[in-house]
């Protein structure tokens, strides 16, 4: 194919946009602030005057395929409509997919963030075009998109691939949704950082306290050089994460399990440990059909995702 | 379609064969003895025996579509062949879809029992044709079934669809799987068994132990008229269940969850418990969305939901 895609990444904070081949590369990008409190028209008529002005500097006007937006929230895949999304209050039933094409004029697709995110390993990671993959993204929360036999698992609602709701210590911390011990409430970069936080008092002395601003990254860090407070939040998160992953390569079976988002840079040092408990906890029949692996993409991720999804419901 | 189907409901101790049409209804059939001692070729022998036999008694041979075979065990989907199967010793890479083509003339579909289950559903249940159907089968153990989109989840091997091994609870009782706390080892009619059994000391005067053979039925039946040991295993059973099917609604976001195998057999009572528990564990924006419902093949499920294969492959 011939052509450019413009993906967009609609974040809380900021929303990314690309102009993308059909390689993945990214030939020019603009971000702009989300401004989510100004509204869904004010946030939607902004981000097509971006795109307006970004195909036009690309001078690729004519070869644009089309949109794809990579939208957090409950999405109606068929008319791309945000039906509900956490952290964008009044989103509800937002028209996304058809206001979009009505100001630019290009051919729309939504999808969930997370689900964003499997087709762009799909269509530009290490595995592209392996026809079964769960793909986490471990960052604020945690996201789930499935493809199997080369097709997005959506259910009934387009609502399926929460994988970061399957409960893993049903009497564990309590998640955002609702319930208790979820995969998100102990693996997210978030969860990570609130479990270390309860620790203060048993560990005063732990190198993570002396830092202004307590991340994912911070605590991943500690327990490489030793930490024993950040070794036993690194172990819980890790194991929580095996057990999921478990659970979907015997659901799934699946080639490959992808991780991305903020959790995924603690690299290798996370890889080893999830791979280790998995295979403890992965029937003999399943040893060797699978691989785990982080995802590549890390940078503009989610713009490439998002682009994707345009390959893949043409394809 | 004007023609009838072979099901083959092979089993580790009998086999049942029935001539089904196409509204799922069994117009003769006949049980033989598995006798697994006896090794593959000679169990293969019996049963396309057994199905000459059926198909001329029933005047039907020249309208036969088909044999569809439920088997136990990891099944290579697209040339028929039995890899592994735990109950049957011996039975590695044993090619029964090619055999009983060989020896019956007739195009042979092999299932794992619980895929064959779940399309039996999809073809002549209640919720016949529903795109989006779990089929969960709580039997011996607990073997599941998922139709996504119209399409059943296989994964890259064919052996997706284990549901009965994600882990519900992490410490857990050991399941025969190697994991400890399976939903297989929680709320399979076995493990029900047997959380009963380690209660007998605190709990001697149960109704339960003066029975000579305890069943799940047997537990079952005591809970219901408030015996508290009973209540107290189908309290964890149910919770587990729950948990796990409150996973597969985030993971799928089916229309239906159908449950079935002879734990389902507990009625509305069982039905009315998983219900409570589910909602409790669903996130909101999956509310409303979905069903729980118990099969209504029972008798014979195993042979329909065979026999459906033919139908469901050839779609």
């Amino acid at each position: 194919m011939n052509g450019y895609v413009v993906g967009i990444d609609l974040g809380g904070t900021e929303t990314k946009i690309g102009i993308v081949d059909y390689n993945g590369n990214i030939v020019e990008k603009s971000i702009i602030p989300t401004l989510v409190s100004r509204g869904s028209e004010d946030v939607i008529d902004r981000i097509a005057e971006s795109v307006r002005k970004l195909v036009h500097t690309s001078g690729v006007e004519s070869k644009v395929l089309g949109i794809g937006v990579g939208s957090p929230g409950s999405i109606e895949r068929e008319s791309g409509t945000v039906i509900y999304s956490p952290n964008f209050p009044g989103w509800k039933n937002v028209p996304l997919s058809r206001r979009l094409e009505e100001l630019t004029g290009f051919t729309t697709y939504v999808e969930n963030d997370a689900n964003a995110f499997a087709i762009g390993e799909w269509a530009f990671g290490t595995f592209k075009g392996t026809p079964n993959i769960v793909a986490l993204t471990l960052g604020t929360g945690v996201g789930g998109g499935v493809i199997s036999r080369g097709e997005l698992i959506t259910g009934s609602q387009g609502f399926g691939g929460e994988l970061g709701h399957v409960i893993i210590e049903p009497d564990g911390p309590l998640c955002g949704c609702g319930s208790h011990g979820c995969l998100e409430a102990l693996a997210s970069a978030t969860s990570i950082v609130r479990m270390a936080k309860e620790f203060r008092k048993r560990y005063p002395d732990s190198p993570v306290f002396r830092q202004e601003n307590i991340t994912a990254r911070t605590v991943f860090d500690a327990a490489k050089t030793g930490d024993e407070m950040s070794e036993l939040v690194v172990e819980r998160a890790t194991k929580a994460l095996a057990i999921g992953i478990a659970g979907f390569v015997h659901i799934f079976n699946p080639d490959v399990i992808i991780l991305g988002g903020g959790v995924s840079r603690a690299g290798n040092y996370l890889l080893e440990k999830v791979e280790r408990k998995v295979r403890s906890y992965v029937m003999e029949s399943f040893r060797g059909t699978f691989k785990i692996a982080l995802s590549e993409l890390v940078e503009d991720a989610g713009i490439k995702g998002a682009a994707s999804i345009v390959y893949f419901r043409s394809k």
